[in-house]
C-alpha cells in the first residue's frame, strides 16, 4: 500500500516543568512518520533536513523502517529548530525561538518510488507546499491533513484549496473555531465537511478527540495520564497512529476509523510521557494494544 | 429510599445570542430536583423562597413529584434573583445582577419526614449550610456534592470540612484545578479523594466529565449538540439525573456508577437545549432512554 509522510523535520530545546530536552528530535513528519511505523512499514519520509543534522537521527529513522530516500540534506544548510518552554499548566507554551533555515525553501521533492503511495498524511507545512506533493502523487485511497493557526490566518486561500483535497483534516479546537468563526465544535465539524474533506477529527487535548462525517460522531476519551512530561507533537502522534492503522488495515469502514482513532490516541498518550520522541522509540505491539484496551475500559459502560 | 435535594431556588433572567428568558425558574435545588424526578419519586427539596415566588413554579414543581414540604416561603422576602449574559462561545458569561434576597439569611430546616434520607444532594451553597443539612439527617447512603469558586476562595477551610464529609464531589475543571492547584485533572481528582470523598466527578461541559475513584476511572462524553440555547444548570441536571438514577436502582457498583454518570450527561444535554429548565419539563422515560443509547453509540468502538 504504502504511507507517505510529508512535514517538518525539526531539532527541538524544550522546556517543561518536568524537565528539558536540547537538540532532540523534532518536527511534524517525525512524530507522524515514528506513531506509524508501529503499524505500516516502510513509512515514506518528504522533508529537508541541513547538513547539522544528527546521524543518529536517521540511524534512529532507519532502525524503525522510515525510508529516508525522500529526506532531502541540504549540506550548505541548517535544520530547522524550535525552542519552546511550557507552563505548569501544559496547555499554555512559549515559543523561544523558530529558526526555518532549510525549512524556510522546502521544495518537496517526491521519489518516483513513492507516487504511488496509497496513504498520505501531509502534516503541517504552507499547505501550498501539501498541495504540490498531492500534485506529485497518483491517486492515494486517503488523504489525512493537518494545519495550524498561523495558515489559517496568514493563508487563508491556499489553505481552502489544500483542505478541498484531504479526505480527513486533523485540526485542535482553536483551529477548528478558528477556520469556521464557530464556537460549536460539532458545527464547525460540519461547515468544515461542507468544504471538502468527508471526515474531519477535531483532537481536543486532554479530553480527547472527536470524529464527525455525514453521518457519524464518534467521541473517544484522551488517556488519564498523571504523569505528562513533555506535550509536543502529541497531534502529529495522534495523526500518525491514525493514518498508520488505516494503511496498515486498509478498511475505511466506519468502525475501523473509529479503531483509527483511538490507536491515534493511544500513540500521543505513548508520546507526552517522555520528551521528544522518547515515549514512542522501543514500544512493544503488545504495549499498544494493552493501552487500547485500557481505552475501552475508560470509556465504556452497559444498560441496565 | 428517599432522596433530599439542598440548594438555591431563583429567578433567572438570561440571554444567550439564541434568545432570552426573563423570571424564570432557575436556582441549583431547581435543576438537580427536577432532573432526579425521573428517575425518583417524590424527590425531597430544602430551599428557600420569597413571598413573590410565582405559584405556577410550585405548581410545576409538585407536577413533577417534587415534595415542597421543605420548601420555606418567607412571605415578606423576595426570591434570589440572578440574571445572566452568555457569549457567542457558550463557555462564557458575565453575571449581570445577583440579588440573593430571602437566600442571604437561608437557614436549611429539614422536615422530620426527610431525616431519613438515604440519598442527599448538596446543591451549591455556603459549604457550613451543606454541613448544618448533613447535621440534621440520619445516616444517608450516599452524599453528593457540588460546590463553586465563591466558596473555594472565600471558605477554604468550611469547605474543606464539608467534603471529608461527601461521598462524590462533583466539580468543574476550573474548581478542580482551584481546589487543588493542580492542573492535571487526575491528579487533582485523586488528591480530592485524599481529602475524604471516595468519588470525584469531574464535568468538563463540551468536554463530557470523568469520573474517579482510587482504582478506577471513567470518562464519559459530552452529547453532540448543536444547538445549545441555554447552558445555565447543565451541571446541576447532571449532578441531578446521577444521583437520581443511583436512587432509583440503589446499587453503587462500579458499573452502575458509570452508568449513572452517562445518565447525568443525558439530563444535562436534554437542559441545554432550551432555556431554564424548560428542556426537562416533560421529557418520557423512552427518549431518556434513547439518548442514554446515542451516549453508548457515541463513545463505542470494538477491538480487531
Amino acid at each position: 500500500m504504502g504511507l507517505l509522510v510529508v512535514g517538518s523535520v525539526a531539532i527541538d530545546s524544550i522546556e517543561t516543568p518536568f524537565g528539558s530536552v536540547k537538540d532532540a528530535l523534532g518536527g511534524s513528519a517525525i512524530y507522524i512518520s515514528v506513531a506509524a511505523s508501529y503499524f505500516t512499514a516502510p513509512v515514506r519520509l518528504v522533508a529537508v533536513v541541513g547538513g547539522d543534522f544528527p546521524r543518529e537521527h536517521i540511524r534512529f529513522l532507519e532502525s524503525r523502517d522510515i525510508d529516508v530516500d525522500g529526506l532531502q540534506i541540504v549540506r550548505e544548510g541548517k535544520t530547522f529548530r524550535w525552542g519552546g518552554r511550557y507552563h505548569y499548566d501544559l496547555n499554555m507554551r512559549d515559543s523561544l525561538y523558530t529558526e526555518l533555515n532549510v525549512f524556510e525553501k522546502f521544495n518537496p521533492v517526491v521519489p518516483s518510488a513513492y507516487k504511488n503511495s496509497a496513504y498520505v498524511c501531509l502534516g503541517n507545512i504552507d499547505p501550498t507546499l501539501q498541495r504540490q506533493v498531492l500534485g506529485r502523487l497518483g491517486k492515494p485511497r486517503l488523504v489525512v491533513g493537518d494545519t495550524m493557526n498561523y495558515w489559517i490566518e496568514h493563508k487563508p486561500k491556499e489553505l481552502a484549496e489544500t483542505i478541498k483535497l484531504m479526505d480527513v483534516l486533523v485540526v485542535n479546537e482553536s483551529e477548528a473555531r478558528l477556520l469556521t468563526q464557530e464556537p460549536n465544535l460539532i458545527k464547525a465539524a460540519k461547515q468544515i465537511i461542507k468544504t471538502g474533506p468527508r471526515i474531519v477529527i477535531i483532537k481536543k487535548g486532554e479530553h480527547g478527540a472527536v470524529l464527525v462525517t455525514e453521518q457519524t460522531i464518534f467521541s473517544a476519551p484522551a488517556y488519564p495520564l498523571e504523569n505528562i512530561n513533555d506535550p509536543t507533537g502529541a497531534g502529529d502522534a495522534f495523526a500518525g497512529g491514525f493514518i498508520g492503522w488505516l494503511a496498515r488495515t486498509d478498511d475505511l469502514s466506519a468502525e475501523n476509523l473509529k479503531r483509527a482513532v483511538v490507536y491515534g490516541s493511544t500513540l500521543a498518550s505513548f508520546c507526552v510521557e517522555k520528551f521528544s520522541v522518547d515515549g514512542m522509540k522501543d514500544l512493544t505491539y503488545l504495549q499498544i494494544q494493552d493501552r487500547y484496551r485500557s481505552f475501552m475500559q475508560l470509556s465504556r459502560f452497559d444498560e441496565r
